[in-house]
């Protein structure tokens, strides 16, 4: 590790890897050479590359960023706008009347200060499905954060493109606009299965397969929908995904709360991957998904925070804590959910999930620089017996120092270097001063 | 409001009173005196208060210190030593063995770490139980932190006391002790109807009355408890305490998670106090409080963390935001345990819930000064339509920006101005150190 030369060099914390042994390297060190990981090992052998830049993680905890696999970034301008009511009540007096007023200036300043939050809690990846993706993709860009983003489709007009057709004729502008962007993936995403006729799901999985990308969809997400699909198809929405012959290795199920066991198989059988939003599900009454036994089957399953009106953060470290402890009580079993499987899935299964990790979710040599420093010298992760567990049980995303996405500092010592937070603070306020006044 | 002088003048803030009217006040000031709160209302008539120090709560939220009803503070020495065990491997083989190495001293640096972590995450007053709880009270003393506190009995020699008849002693030396203290309270705390004969419960009952200070307990925290208590004496742990004379409303009992219909009635008919831990709760798997119910019945419940052993930290705000959620999700209904309920319980209630609620858990003059600001300029606090919404759904106890308890500044700027934070950290990483090798 002597002779070559890095761009930055992140050193003197513990190393969790994340790959497919979980290494942990005590006092370790991780190199970078421009977008990508150089290498990866004990400190001492680092010492002596010449870097340009030197990072001290102080004793913390260096691992890859945290992978949000499911949220609607411009959310952040409805955050506690209304709470605590009836699912119905709180979408349509409050939360369908306050988009009917988002335009895609909106979109790129509610999408901007997602991703500002993001950052700062250790987040260097997400998934958004909302209206006007493209200016998600350039908030997200000009935030310096890894994003997988796609327009929603749904078979009524949207504020965005009105009809269906100029939906995916918008989604293919999309895909064709940032083909060959470093950190944005374009996906295909038809809202449900109860807002998606099924030419259109059908349509958007071949959209999807044809550009070898991934398609998102909330599936089984409340025991209404369950019951409606049933009602109006005879099949449950994966049954139903199942005939169309949607269901795919490229496909993101979010929420899957209610599943039948031949919900389940059918998930396994065509490897669809899972994106497990515990705090939302909880917030709106949803149900608990059936986590630890799609890990029993062998699921993939990444984490995600949805929207921020249902959480009403974005914060992963807490959806950690969350998750890891709600399948604990909801099983009675407490050895459910352990620390370790509920880091990776929001890390390098959650990179998975979203057919990106073989780019990030582990740091390991080759893969994209996605690197986060999470500073332990706090009282609430004092004494530190399992970094692991101080992870999932203890940490905040607050305790994040700094965040390198893609080779590039975006976070150092917790200031931000790609964003003017006061300005990102401050137009989304405006918003809300418009929506406040109906 | 122009004619008086005060020692601290916090304001510039939205001010969340906890009063009986659950008073909010846009721009909104509190004036301190000594100890007490001397005024609270808008910011334009404390103008021309003549203040020794004025705090800016720069647009902020300002409101009473939190009160978590229940911890075992020095187990901070114990934070993620194990997790993710089934609870009697969890217990014999790591946190009693563990436990088997404390002494006054190191419970005395375990609780200053934990008083340092509640005073960074807007705690002001916490109920303890552990052993050595004369080490707890200096402990709280020091940083300055108010306190209930009282030593652990049960039916077999303590580390501390050795047998019970001097665990009596000490307690009634801790009584008389801290009997003139303004911050400590002290308890009497049988630890649990299944480690405690009948004549120590009914001695500690009297004992309590007789001072007329809180009795805690643990109380119905698992099925197997409740299995035991029935299998040995015919009746739940609650009907058994009826029994033994013992329920009260000075009666703290800790958890509540297994109770039947006739439990909740014992518990409302002899105003009861419950001190809920949902963390801890789903974290060991011990099942979901019927807290809705509870309130529903108009029994007072209060929030508290549990040691940070099963947490695994003590921050309040999570629990907050844990506590909403978890109720919505068990009962199916989003409408339950709104952020209004859930930001009363976590003070107001459970200053009530330990029988000091004239001293603490709202801003009211007359009151000691126990206040907090909240920081909120932060991305994950932007925009705020509604600061009790943020409380218990967005912030974390990061977010604490100035910690006042009993008219001190404890906390400022988030530094702290009665601890020396480095001292404490090592401290109790030489403890785990010792812990480690066995």
């Amino acid at each position: 590790m002597n002779e070559y030369s890095a761009d930055i060099l992140v050193t003197n914390g513990v190393v969790l890897q994340m790959d497919a042994d979980s290494t942990r390297i005590e006092n370790g060190a991780v190199a970078i050479a421009k977008d990508k990981i150089l290498g990866v090992g004990p400190a001492a052998e680092f010492s002596t590359v010449a870097a340009s830049r030197v990072i001290d993680a102080r004793g913390g905890i260096i691992m890859p960023g945290l992978v949000n696999t499911h949220t609607h970034a411009a959310m952040t301008c409805f955050r506690g706008l209304a709470d605590d009511l009836p699912l119905m009540q709180w979408l349509n007096e409050h939360i369908f009347p306050a988009e009917s007023k988002l335009d895609e200036n909106k979109v790129y300043r509610g999408s901007l200060l997602a991703c500002a939050e993001m950052i700062r809690s250790g987040t260097t990846c997400f998934c958004d499905m909302y209206l006007f993706e493209d200016a998600v993709a350039r908030a997200a860009k000009k935030a310096g954060i890894r994003a997988v983003v796609g327009e929603v489709l749904y078979d009524f007009p949207s504020p965005n493109y009105g009809e269906l057709e100029q939906g995916f004729a918008y989604t293919k502008q999309l895909i064709a606009k940032w083909q060959d962007d470093p950190l944005i993936t374009i996906a295909v995403e038809p809202h449900s299965p109860y807002l998606c006729a099924p030419e259109l799901l059908k349509r958007a999985s071949i959209l999807a397969r044809d550009h070898r990308i991934p398609m998102v969809i909330h599936l089984s997400e409340t025991q209404n929908e369950v019951a409606g699909m049933i009602e109006k198809y005879g099949r449950t929405p994966i049954g139903f995904l199942a005939e169309q012959e949607v269901l795919a290795p490229n496909l993101l199920a979010c929420h899957c709360v209610v599943l039948t066991d031949e919900d389940i198989s059918l998930l396994r059988q065509f490897d669809v991957k899972v994106s497990h939003n515990p705090e939302s599900n909880m917030k709106l009454a949803s149900g608990v998904a059936p986590v630890p036994e799609l890990l029993r089957q062998g699921i993939c399953v990444g984490l995600g925070t949805d929207g921020c009106a249902s959480n009403n953060n974005l914060d992963l470290f807490l959806e950690m804590g969350t998750a890891a402890k709600l399948h604990k009580v909801n099983t009675t079993d407490p050895t459910v959910m352990d620390a370790a499987t509920v880091l990776r899935m929001a890390t390098i299964e959650g990179a998975r999930a979203l057919g990106i990790d073989h780019i990030t979710g582990s740091l390991e040599p080759g893969k994209a620089a996605d690197v986060i420093i999470i500073d332990t010298r706090k009282p609430h992760l004092t004494p530190m017996y399992n970094p692991i567990s101080h992870m999932v049980y203890a940490a905040r995303g607050s305790d994040v120092s700094t965040v390198i996405i893609n080779g590039e500092v975006v976070l150092a010592e917790e200031k931000y270097l790609s964003l003017d937070l006061e300005k990102v603070m401050t137009d989304v306020k405006q918003i809300a001063d418009e929506i406040r006044r109906g």
